[in-house]
């Protein structure tokens, strides 16, 4: 029968199932010109409705997918394994992961994003270091993995072109928020990077795209059941985001909390603790489990032992040098922001909470983020965190600091930051940064 | 605040009720180009799963009416009155009362539609007299109906841009099938045409858009509460369309029905009763009704018996031959098919249905109708009817005849009629024509 598109619309709208064809000649008709965008609106708008079935999430993947190309890493030899984060304020862990998994001799291929709306993007990080060049071709990118196991590139013209006008489709007709769009989104474009597995930190949170824990978990099994379904080995880590990860959110100042960790540097807050802790275990973790992907360690234990290894040993820290080598980045010419603005709390009791997307709305005030891909960020722009869920404050205390060159703007950028923390009474005990393990 | 088309969208997709202003923003920057097809479909597909109030559906209707002109017939004496018939097979009323409700002195002023799918339009069948000409300006359409009480035009590019537009995105989006987007598409219509009062002939049943009665009927308080919201005078029929209407579907042939039935004839079909009767009924309710609603007549009985005797005295037919004249069309050349192929049964039994939209369908086949608004009708290409719900029929019987001057295509519908009959042994009654009216 004759293929037209708003039968596949109406069948859709109706909560039929599609079929392989059918979804593959709808992605790449619209990838190639041939169905319009109002057609495939009203289709993404129909499975925002409807849902679709594993079945159907895994088509829509695949005909993303080979709407572009597929990295081929034949020539790399290794298992090669990849992080995706499902983004939040403050998650800077591909910096310092992507070295440590290297450093084991793992390949890491890295094809990252860039920050939009309130999470931060981590190529928008690595460019804040003067010099540092993401724009590599595919066979450039693979010789790199090939020769130093690390590259980070971003999506190019020929990894998931359907992706990437769809995507921008999304944005503007309120149908970002559907699972089976989201999962599709992610998985074609990590499994255009040819690798062999994947860990996946899914957050859930305020600060997060899932709010709740169950939501997030909901996420991660469908993202699993896509990559192995494609024959990949994956581990999901369900991870909080009630909060921003680590001690700043903003560029230049996550590259220097990464180097830091790196450099086996604390440093300690009001709290009398180190407040790059959650980083650096989150990275830890991270990193130890896409080395027992790739077969690095006999066990949680054992790669968790050897990922430790390699950062307090300064081997990652080597690595993170060669790689800003590698892409022209001249790390000690990191620029520094100019002024600082202190946000102080009127109250007393314990941290019981923040308005996490908030405080990334704050950031993009100030420019450390952008809320249409067309913005432009401020390198040094950021927000420093003094204090954690479960701090005992007192009126006076400084709660955050606005660091970044434009005194003025980071100034309208403190009473949304005033607002985006929960102060009361009562002693509460901090949460846990990882939920659930899922393999 | 700014306004934002993917924030309107959005809250329409989370079930929340738009603003008039916001309503009005979207509709009018559609129609004027600011906002793309792209969110427009995506905003109609979230109507169509999550509905408008009263409200919305009344600030859509008026959105749609002013993005255009309405008819302003201040310089017509009398209570202006049409009729709007949701469409079926052989649907062929407006011929015959038009010109007996501009007999009765009242003004009728239509605007009607050309058939799309499986539903004629009063266009098309008037145009299959040959040089009628129903293209005629807003002014001179005033003028004729100021002069001889009735004029047909259709719908001009003054009148509704938006509808227009949107209609033409819904058909492709699959969006059509939506009440609140039904409603305001048919109101905004009448509404320009500045009448004062209308009648709604709303069909249920197999060969209508609403396939049960509940739903007709829903549709018909709908329709009734926005004309009212609008103060103009309102009545409903709901009519069954388990069967096509009268003994003709086809562009030509339902004018030789109705001028048929104008000139007091009749057609004995092989059950022994006239095959014109369900047609001349329906015909003088709904004039009867309009009659009512102009104050012409005390109660229904008396208009009905108003517009019978105009029937049956040839006035109404002595005003069709005027309207004629009016539009260029030489009724006396009206073209015949030139063959016919006949469509029998080999069952035993009584008709228990019709699949009708099957029937219409089989006209698109023979282009008696049109699939897309660009098709081309063949004005004498039709079907005859012969047996209607509760006949009784034996092997051999014709059931249908089609004409048409392309014998070739006649025969390719033939399988589809064939099973477009229900035959059963059991007695069965005979529907009725009207299941209940509205005020």
């Amino acid at each position: 029968m004759h293929f037209l598109p708003a039968e596949i619309i109406k069948a859709k709208r109706n909560g039929e199932s599609l079929s392989y064809e059918d979804i593959n000649e709808f992605i790449l008709g619209y990838a190639r010109g041939h169905i319009p965008d109002y057609q495939m609106s009203a289709l993404l708008m129909a499975i925002f409705f409807k849902g679709m079935t594993t079945e159907e999430t895994l088509a829509l993947t695949k005909a993303m997918l080979h709407s572009g190309e597929v990295v081929d890493f034949s020539t790399v030899p290794g298992f090669k394994v990849d992080k995706h984060s499902t983004g939040g304020v403050g998650d800077k862990t591909s910096l310092i992961l992507g070295p440590i998994v290297a450093a084991a001799g793992v390949p890491v291929p890295m094809i990252s994003g860039r920050g939009l709306g309130h999470t931060g993007g981590t190529l928008d990080k690595l460019e804040s270091i003067p010099g540092f060049n993401t724009q590599k071709s595919l066979p450039e990118f693979i010789e790199l993995v090939r020769k130093h196991l690390i590259c980070f590139i971003g999506q190019t013209k020929e990894i998931c072109p359907a992706d990437k006008k769809i995507y921008a489709l999304r944005d503007v007709t309120a149908t970002v928020e559907s699972l089976p769009l989201i999962c599709a989104s992610i998985m074609s474009k990590k499994l255009a990077e040819g690798i062999d597995g994947l860990v996946l930190d899914v957050k859930y949170g305020s600060g997060a795209f899932m709010k709740t824990s169950a939501q997030a978990e909901e996420l991660a099994l469908n993202l699993m059941s896509i990559a192995r379904g494609y024959g990949k080995k994956v581990t999901s880590l369900l991870t909080n985001m009630d909060q921003p990860l680590g001690r700043y959110a903003g560029n230049s100042l996550e590259v220097e909390e990464c180097v830091a960790i790196m450099k086996n540097e604390k440093f300690i807050g009001p709290g009398g603790y180190d407040l790059y802790e959650d980083t650096r275990e989150l990275s830890l973790q991270l990193s130890a489990h896409m080395l027992l992907l790739a077969g690095v360690g006999r066990d949680e234990k054992e790669s968790y032992k050897m990922a430790s290894d390699i950062l307090t040993s300064g081997k990652a820290m080597a690595k993170f040098e060669e790689l800003c080598q590698i892409h022209g980045g001249n790390l000690a010419a990191l620029p520094k922001p100019k002024h600082k603005v202190d946000v102080t709390t009127e109250h007393e009791g314990h941290v019981h909470g923040f308005h996490t997307e908030s405080i990334g709305v704050a950031g993009i005030i100030i420019h450390a983020g952008r809320a249409q891909t067309t913005g432009i960020i401020a390198p040094t722009a950021g927000i420093e965190f003094h204090v954690k869920v479960g701090d005992a404050v007192k009126p006076g205390d400084r709660i955050f600091t606005l660091h970044g060159d434009d005194k003025d703007l980071l100034q309208s950028a403190v009473p949304l930051l005033k607002s985006a923390i929960n102060i009361s009474l009562p002693k509460i005990t901090k949460p846990s940064l990882i939920l659930k393990i899922l393999k």
